[in-house]
This record gives C-alpha cells, structure tokens and sequence, in this order.
C-alpha cells in the first residue's frame, strides 16, 4: 500500500523530526510503496497535492537537516472541515491508493483524525487514520506530554536562565515580565519553575491560566519581593491569564480577532503588565515577549524531544500498517521518572479531540504565584540532551520542500 | 604589580570571553601579583568593591564556564563621571598597588578610560588606563568590528532563519516585521542579509537608522512584494528609525524617558508598524521584538567572536603591563577576508570615546530598503563557529561571583 502524511498547526521544533519518523519507518517496511507528503496539511488532500517524501529524504543529508528544522516542512493549515469536504478527501486517497494517514497536529488535528475515521468506517472503505501529537502548549488529554513541548521548554529555559543574568547586573529595584506562550493552559510556563533551584529562587513569581490573576496582588507580590531585599524580581506570565471573571487580562489591550476555531490571538499582556508596574511601583521595568522563537529555536532543540517525536511517529506507522489501528492517536506514557523511561501506546482519537489536559492544580502553589518542587521530577526528563546541529556559513542548515515537488493531478499508481 | 578589571555598558555573549582573557594573559606574566574584578564597573572601584579573579576561576570548570556565560560577570553600571569622583576612584586603585586597570565596554567606557588616563598623567601617578571594546551594536570607531556583536549577529541570522521558517507554513499574505536593537547605527539589523542568498532574498526589506524611514514608503515596500507574489513578507527594522525631521518613527509611542547618558529607552517600533499593515494592508501581520535576547544568548554565541574577545583583550594586558601602553582602546585590524585574518592593535581612546560609526552608506540600497551584497564578506566570517556548551540538567552552565566573593575596605597588599 501506499501511505501519506501530512502537519498541521503551529509550527513547532519537533514537528519535523515526527515527519522523519514516519518516513523512516515506512521505508522499514516492505509492503509500503510510496511514502506521499501532502501539502499545507488536510488542504493539499483536497488539492491533491502531494510530494514524494523518498525522493525528498535522500537527498544529501535529507534525513539530518529534516530532522533539525523547524516548522512544518510540508506547511500547515488552520481550516475547520466540513461533511461535504470528506468525500474529496477520501477520493484522492483512495486515487492513489493510500491505505493510512498518517497527521501530525494539535487538538484541532486529532478532530480532523476522528472524523475522517468515522466518515471511511461508516463508508466501508479501508483507509487507516493515525494521528501524531504534536504541540508546544503540552495540554493533550491521553498523553504524558507532547512532542514538541520538550523543545519550547528547553529553549525557555535556557533564555529565562540568559535574561536572569542580563537582569542581574545592574543594583537597582529593577522587574522583568516574561511573557510565555499558553492561550489555555500553562505548562510551558510552569516549565519555568524548574530553573530555581539553580538561579536562586528566580524566576520568583510564575502565573499561570489555571488560576484567576488579579493585577493588585500581582503589583503586591513584585513590592513584597522588592521589600525583602530582592532586586531584580523575574516573573514569567502565561499569555492567557484570565481575571477572576475568566475575561483574558488586558482583553481591551489586544486585538480580539479569532481565528475559525474561535481562539482568540493574543499579544501584549507583558506590555500591559509592564505598563501597570511603571504606573503603581517605583523601579525599572520591562517586558520580553518570547513570542514564535519559542515554538521554532530548533538550534536548542531537546534531543529527548526530537527522539521521542520521531518514535511516537514510528509507532504509529506500525500501529496502522502492520497491527491495522484507526481513529487513534499515538499516545506518550511515562513508565518511569529515574531511569527516565517511555512507552508510546494508541488511545482513541475521541478521547483526545476537543479537549484541553490543564496544568495539575495540586502543583501550583497556595498563593498561585508559584509552582510546587513536585513538578521538577515531570518537567527535568523532557529538556535533556542537545542534538549536534549541523551549520554551514554560520547558522543551522533547513530541509526545504519547494513549490516543484509538489505533483498535481498526476494520478497514482 | 597588581591589576584590575571591570566591565560597563549593556550585557553581551561575550563581555565574559574578554574578562576571561584578561585573566588567562595576566596569569601568564609573572610580574602580575592579584588580579582583581571589581564590582558594578567602575562603581566598584569608587566604592573598594573588588573580588580576587585568580581564586574565582580556579573553581571546578571556572574559566570554562566563564567565558559561555553572558551578561557581565562583574556587573555594570551606567554613571557618568564628574571630576570630583577622580580622586576617590585613584586613591582606591593605589591602596591596592594597581598598576593597570582595564575597562570591557563600549562608548561611554571608553570617555572614562579617557578621563582617568589623563587624570593620572596630570597627577604623576602611574597607573595604565587601557580600554576592551565590547557592544552589540558593532558602532565604535577605529575598530574593524566589536567582540559582542558576531555573536549578537550569529543569534539574530540563526534566529530570523527560524522565524522564516516560522512564516512559510501557511498560505495567506503575511508580513512579519522584526524589530532588531541599534539605537543609532544599523549594524546588526544589516547582518540580517547574510541570510538572503540561502534563504530565497529572506529578510525582504530591510531599514536602518542611517536612512530616514518613511512609513508610506514602507507600506508601499510591503505591497509591492505581495502584489509581486511574494507571500511571506519578512522585514527587519534598527529599533532606532528615525523620520526625514531625524526624529524617532512612533516616538509618541515610546516611553522618551531617557538615562543619564541622554539616550532615550526604545520599544514598541515593531508594534507601531505592525498596526500601521494591520489599519492599511490587507494580510495577516505580526511584529517580533528580538529584545535583550540579542546580547545574551550565549548557547548560541559565535566561536570567532568568543576568541576574538578573548583575544583583543589579552592583547590588551600584554600593552599595558609589558609594553607600558595607557589611554587606549584595544582595536580589532582585519588584515584579510578570506582567509580571514585580524591583528589587534591599540588606539588613541579619544578617537573612540562619544563618536558613532555608521554602517557604510555605499552597502545600503538606493531605495534605502535592502543592504547591498557587498556587506556579505565583512559579516560572515564574525558569525563562523560554534561554541562546545557546556549543559547541566538541560540547560547551559553560567558561572557566578556571589556577594560574599566581593571583598570590601580591607585593605590590598
């Protein structure tokens, strides 16, 4: 049979590594013929556009540069299907005899997976559905965490601990508000807080969607911090921290727009916090907004990170073609914390789609300022390991699928 | 002889290489008895604050792990010197038999390396003043380039080549706009354009402050790329645009508090022209400020430029303490592009201090929106290399000179 694979939603470090687990384990297996990348994800199947991702990998260095690049190689859409899509779907599928599918994607992503199942199923035609977890904001239901994740928080890390010393060196009451992605849930905020035990404490307040965020106590926290002899206070914020009457704080800051899932974009909660802090409190102050870099700084990538995404994905593949599952996602379970140790297990898609896994409120602290020594154990495993980026003229080399290796209306075999 | 150094001005990734430097030189001349750091720049020295460098980096993987750490080690300060604080700072430096004191910083370091050498020599009193260029911003005088800015260079190419990658993945209009810092010369955005010949002609548009900014234009600039089919518009903007009447494009917008040196604080470019896209244009837009992520991402610093500071400022103790050299700035000679080679040389401090080296207007555009590719050969080589980080429990190792290591009003020797 033939397989395809297609990413979809933001982009993230390890999306790519994901994809080259499914083409790696592809290629392991006999009965598999062509290995087709669609386009701008469940999109290029409507478009029937498609790449031949053998062809692709083997060029020079194929597999270490797809591997290291960040995004989605083969683009990503954000379209909300409806029923009268599914037959177009399925009909250049099974033009080219494509016998799994294989999508790499977010909560959004796995929707897409259950109903394609339900639509072959309730069709009679064999068409297998896998879905591969992907997202930096970790808050898939069914999964220890996701691939993706791992990365945006070694790389936050890493810059929180270099912002730490850039904080540092003047003597001054100085505050520096992080703003950290997560429009739901707070994880990689959260992941923040394994930097205190070696940076003294800091960053010494962390906020997180899970609890309601009232600006009075925020300032009072910073002036408390200020009083008790710190001077340069760090604080990191989730983007989607809410009021207690669940409104998103600073809503009338921001632009309000939302996409054709509803989720509204949001920026501009640091700038707004910074504004307030200038306002009531008598220090210097600043925001750092980490914005994309946080989802696409392959070069700090976790090696944790990229190898368990390209393996979810190898499991996956075997889970469709040779156990013959459908309607599921690949699931991460975490067998033990020291040796750190994994199993990748198929969960039904449903239980995933739709759904949002928010950080543990037993983890966050009483004042909600903070988060508990518990969580160090969960977060440590996922950010070790640094992956030997190749570089060439001074910066990390990309995989690049051009506009000509898509084929279009060419038929199948 | 004793010696002292001390460090000013913002943070980099390689202030530390360079303090580094001036530790391993001296540890090589046997004439040199402490070595000490003083704290908070030359606040350190006005106030007897000093540490003892030689027992600092003889701990475990000291100098190692000084030289991958960003911001400065020492601490900084941003005082300007009135003469009356002359004689406290030379009696301090005299207490403690130091011979030769060095100054790691930019502009304004180099006015007070100037201003105490000629103190001294007005005074009889023996002390060498020499200056380490150190600053992001790659705008002093009489140097070939600056330790700092390769890495700041190195970081920005690495991390605007993810956010290219980050822009590709979906399939509408968009123009995302990258505020690079550089408050009067444009270097560092400049270096952007080190990425167009791999990264099909990625940044688009590029603006700097040594050319007044037109927002109309800049509008124009944007729709003209999409209308030519281009989807994914990149730009990268100084932070520091100024408008045809010199004054700073969306000063309204920004803070105008200003330091002691008269500079004032800058911020919000990037979001201003992004509303201006958003009200005139037609696409999807987003602005990313790069932040002081520019001057201390050190997990990503540039192996040339780590050397280099180390380099310039070793030479730097070698003028000073054996060949008697005072009122100078240590300077960076290119002697050949390829293969590049530099020589270090020393240079009257007074050439440098308060004088602004632009970028070239011969490698700017006649459109005053891109850099020409002549600029290629200059950039490249300071962004070749990567350093071996040091990791620990997933994230890069800093070194760290604590309170305690400061020893005060006791006394030299």
């Amino acid at each position: 049979m033939n397989i395809a694979v297609a990413q979809s939603g933001g982009p993230t470090a390890a999306i790519n590594s994901s994809l080259a687990g499914v083409i790696a384990e592809a290629m392991k297996i006999s009965q598999v013929e062509h290995i087709y990348g669609a386009k701008n994800g469940i999109a290029g199947v409507m478009n029937d556009e498609f790449c031949d991702l053998r062809a692709l990998v083997a060029r020079p260095y194929g597999m270490v540069t797809l591997r290291q690049t960040p995004s989605s190689a083969l683009g990503s859409c954000r379209i909300k299907l409806t029923e009268e899509d599914y037959p177009k779907i399925i009909a250049n599928l099974v033009k080219r005899n494509i016998g799994a599918f294989f999508y790499i994607g977010g909560n959004d992503s796995m929707d897409t997976v259950s109903k394609l199942h339900d639509y072959v199923v309730s069709k009679g035609i064999n068409i297998r559905f896998v879905g591969i977890p992907k997202t930096i904001d970790n808050d898939l239901p069914e999964t220890d965490h996701t691939p993706g994740f791992g990365s945006a928080a070694k790389y936050l890390a890493a810059t929180v601990k270099e912002i730490i010393a850039d904080s540092n060196v003047y003597y001054v009451n100085s505050v520096t508000i992080i703003e950290v992605m997560g429009r739901d849930a707070g994880w990689l905020t959260a992941s923040t807080s394994i930097l205190r035990e070696t940076c003294g404490g800091m960053p010494h307040l962390i906020y997180l969607p899970e609890r309601p965020f009232d600006v009075q106590t925020f300032l009072k926290d910073v002036a408390n911090l200020h009083e008790s002899g710190i001077r340069a206070v760090i604080v990191a914020v989730s983007e989607g921290l809410k009021d207690a009457d669940g409104e998103y704080v600073a809503a009338d800051n921001q632009s309000g727009k939302a996409d054709v899932f509803g989720h509204k974009y949001l920026a501009g909660l640091g700038k707004f916090l910074e504004a307030q802090v200038s306002d009531k409190l008598v220090c210097k102050v600043r925001s750092i907004e980490l914005n994309v870099m946080q989802r696409c700084a392959s070069h700090i990538a976790s090696m944790t990170d990229l190898d368990e995404a390209a393996e979810v994905a190898a499991a996956g593949v075997r889970a469709a073609v040779t156990e013959g599952y459908s309607g599921v996602m690949m699931s991460i379970v975490r067998v033990s914390d020291a040796p750190y140790k994994v199993e990748y297990l198929p969960v039904d898609v449903k239980c995933v789609a739709n759904h949002v896994r928010h950080f543990p409120a037993e983890w966050i602290n009483t004042q909600g300022n903070g988060i508990n020594e518990q969580a160090r154990g969960y977060f440590m495993p996922l950010i070790q390991g640094e992956p030997n980026v190749l570089f060439e003229d001074g910066v990390p080399v990309h995989f690049k699928v051009d506009e000509t290796d898509y084929m279009r209306d060419n038929g199948g075999d």
